[in-house]
């Protein structure tokens, strides 16, 4: 790690890896000996292209997944998404079933609602989102049209450790806070989507990976950009695409890639969260995590100190130790550290190494 | 201009001033001392709030419009704008009034249409789009909910050269591809609407100019991320919005006061399309411009070489003395030569005396 930099534990925008930070510095004035930075060259150059299918490519590759399945790069973020989904397909009295399992779960329910299609097939509200709600809790509606659910939760630091199973139910995961940071079976997911700013480059991008005969089911009837198959059809050329936060995709693919795929990544972040959980639970409850240990995502780490005077200290002094953003969300309190895949092992050891220092000192 | 940097004449994504380019490369690791590059910091830090909001005042000081106007930064480019306008607006059995004077224009027009709110106000479609309709052309529906103008069409060249007059109905204007190039009375203007990546900066960013009592307004029947009011009330930031993107707009925004503003601008952008539209006036017709006289962009340049063959050679050539990005769309044909804010004086004159030795040549 450079002298300068810091560790940055915000829920997103994110961390980047150094080495594309430091590539993406190198040629932004001349792209690949094209005489233009990538920001000027235009979407229907050939260069361009190749950009964008290659981030295409490496994203399939990277998920196991093959070509029954498309990439798509669009914009507005997972919120956008919130009323693209069931826009497309809970259609033709079909309902959208959603596990509410956090704040962004119910902000994506509470969009098809408004539209009259929503039902709230599992929730966990009324225990403070701590758990990721069980196979057996979820019940799915009549006429589903799908079921949503958000597999990471960064505000309350909980995501899936299961697959839902829901026979002919496609299946439609917000992964914007972890996605390609673990090996799945994909393959398993009708629609996935995610926000970058956290594993996949910088906010302005939303990554959707879906099946290509469910992509062509959107209704005519609704405004052009909302349609996931006027996307598909153009290859996410339909007007302009936000150009550098897809090749800043496409140079995290490249990354993830080199550092060993998927299997790699889930390691180290297991080993990573594994790090910071490990000092929760031997701290004699000074730290005491917000998340059930069964729903503990390897994400985000939620936890409270004893007082919120104490809390205040261990974000300024952590601070201090060039450790940023380990506040939590307000809904939550206390802090949440964010170790997504560029979050190196030696800032999360500095932050284990940290808190065990401050419990030491304070408790 | 450095050795290996070419004129790029393409509609957009454009060629960005190199000081704006030179100074992002060179913070790209650590912004403004942070320890992080702006691609990696929170959404809710000062920092980036600092940004945003000078962005801001920047953009209105230029335009020279008060503190009844607010700008938001948003995503989806000016297609999303072409819905989000008539599903705000052309509300409470009020009709979306459209100019049609090219193919964004009947774009716009159409998102409204196929809502059942949209009215054909004056069309130039009839002349293949060689001329913006005039004041006299322009016939207002009953129960008007706007008058909605693309002020500078890119593929056709041809820009309002006067404001349209609509007495108490708001007027809308996609400025995409003309917007912060010259000077005007934008307080005629109840919304203008631009995508970035002509004269502002990166694809990926919509900036929106408005007055505030009209933002307000926004329906809370639609999907959230299509209310204006939302995207007001939270400072663009009621999601991540694209960081990297408004950072760019916000340098774009300085360099452009630092050049002494819109008014330097405009002198520099008229004698820039003077240089490329007298070769077209003296070549004895061997270049024929598209747009009439009275209706000439400042921005696009289009026009037609004698053959197909003589045109395929043109770019051809044009490539070879770094000019790239001068073949016209397909809906027209021919040439286009785009030449934003920040094409350099010196790219125009090679491309004129490119285009006068191509003539001799060839004539």
């Amino acid at each position: 790690m450079e002298a300068n930099r810091v560790y940055n534990f915000n829920p997103g925008p994110a961390m980047q890896p150094l080495e594309v930070l430091k590539e993406a510095q190198a040629e932004f004035l001349n792209f690949g000996g094209s005489g233009e930075s990538i920001i000027e060259i235009s979407h229907r150059a050939k260069e361009f292209d190749a950009v964008l299918n290659q981030a295409k490519a490496d994203i399939l590759e990277l998920m196991k997944l093959g070509d029954d399945y498309d990439v798509l790069f669009l914009q507005g973020g997972a919120s956008m998404q919130f009323a693209m989904v069931p826009l497309n397909y809970a259609v033709d009295g079909k309902v959208g079933n959603y596990v509410v399992s956090g704040s962004f779960a119910e902000k994506a329910y509470k969009e098809a609602d408004l539209l009259g299609v929503g039902h709230i097939a599992a929730s966990s509200k009324d225990v403070d989102f701590r758990h990721i709600p069980t196979q057996d809790e979820i019940k799915l509606s009549d006429n589903a049209a799908y079921l949503h659910v958000c597999y990471n939760n960064t505000i309350y630091g909980t995501e899936y450790h299961y697959i839902p199973e829901t026979g002919n139910v496609p299946l439609i995961a917000d992964m914007s806070s972890d996605m390609l940071s673990r090996p799945l079976d994909f393959s398993k997911f009708t629609l996935i989507y995610a926000g970058a700013q956290k594993n996949l480059g910088p906010a302005g991008v939303t990554v959707v990976v879906a099946k290509k005969d469910f992509l062509a089911k959107s209704p005519k009837t609704i405004p052009t950009m909302l349609r996931y198959s006027i996307h598909a059809e153009k290859n996410s050329a339909y007007n302009t695409p936000p150009a550098f936060c897809i090749y800043m995709v496409g140079k995290t693919a490249a990354w993830l890639k080199a550092q060993g795929g998927l299997e790699v990544m889930a390691e180290r972040n297991a080993k990573k969260a594994k790090l910071v959980y490990d000092v929760l639970d031997n701290s004699d409850g000074f730290y005491k995590g917000h998340a059930d240990k069964d729903s503990r995502s390897f994400m985000n780490v939620t936890f409270r100190l004893p007082t919120e005077d104490l809390e205040k200290k261990f974000v300024e002094e952590a601070k201090a130790h060039q450790l940023c953003g380990v506040k939590g969300h307000r809904s939550v309190g206390g802090m949440r550290t964010s170790i997504y895949n560029a979050m190196p092992m030696e800032g999360v050891e500095r932050l284990a190494d940290f808190m065990e220092k401050f419990k030491k000192a304070n408790a």
